[in-house]
């Protein structure tokens, strides 16, 4: 389980679908939500729409790795499909805040890498986020505040990546995934292969 | 420090040779060793020569991570310019075998990165050593025997390269050493910027 976490603004979306785009065997984990569907979208492809309900049922039951309200919407990672591609040696990539972070990292830290991305500074990340123009100023402003209180978790995370430009930036989020492959912990078919080459 | 094993033939040593070649922030420690100097040899450039006194000496003063005896010779990695240009935030390469690691690894966990490269079968590095063309069949034999007692260490690792394309295999080893170099704990600037970006 891949984790990028970063303010907003920092590129963290941009870096998601760069790694979604270009690395064959990253997966995105389906979320379930409350939240209802827009045009377009697909059940079981971009959300598993679930009501209130059944939301509540999934959390008593803890069938989340990790779940949140945003703006009265309730969104979860179901843990039954991910569970099971893990087993199978599929990679999952996670676009989430730090305490979605916290809460995955709580129930498997094994299987967690978690990447944190820095913007080069405050005054660029502000530019960003007002170069986007789909804003108003009140809203970059309560984007900034929660920013800071974003990076102050900054020391929650395996790795820091400053983002000072997108494509290096990607290549060092890219050298991490690649490294953390050849962990030998997870190497699940290293022991039949050692194992093959003793009996060379 | 970064550590490089694997059986003789299965790539250590060309690997190492790439990095130290491209990689503009690695360096290699400097042994000391009672072996004597051959021609072209630079004291305190390619070794440390001492005679057997001051080696034995180190030894007890425990200024060595690790050392051994290799016919008939004793060679060892003094700790204190290790030490001093670790705290600079420089990184250094070993290439040095299990033993060898697991002294270094039992002295210095913290700042410790073990890779081992494995060969893609037996048969490949028999060939390998073969096509050297320096070695006598028996002396092929023996090194062989030694790849297999090698080999068998490899759970030691942190993590495992199997050596099947030596461009590939070296570009799998550099995407371990620049994503170690973005570990949080490992990036000491870090907190000052952070600070620094908070204070924006």
């Amino acid at each position: 389980m891949f984790i990028l976490s970063s303010p907003s603004g920092a590129g963290k979306t941009t870096i998601s679908r760069m790694l979604l785009d270009r690395d064959g065997e990253i997966n995105l984990s389906v979320s379930a939500t409350t939240r209802p569907k827009r045009p377009g979208e697909v059940d079981g492809k971009h959300y598993h729409f679930v009501d209130q309900a059944e939301f509540d049922r999934m959390v008593e039951a803890d069938e989340f790795y990790e779940w949140a309200t945003v703006f009265g919407h309730c969104y979860g990672t179901p843990k039954a499909q991910i569970r099971s591609g893990l087993k199978e040696g599929r990679d999952y990539l996670f676009d989430i805040d730090w305490q979605g972070t916290q809460q995955l990292y709580q129930k498997d830290q094994q299987d967690v890498v978690r990447v944190f991305i820095l913007p080069p500074s405050l005054d660029e990340l502000q530019r960003r986020l007002t170069g986007r123009g789909t804003d108003s100023p009140e809203v970059i402003q309560a984007r900034m505040e929660r920013a800071r209180a974003e990076i102050s978790h900054w020391d929650g995370y395996d790795y820091v990546v400053v983002n000072d430009e997108v494509e290096a930036c990607y290549d060092q989020v890219l050298a991490i995934l690649h490294a953390e492959r050849m962990k030998r912990a997870r190497q699940t078919g290293l022991i039949g292969f050692v194992r093959g080459l003793m009996k060379d």
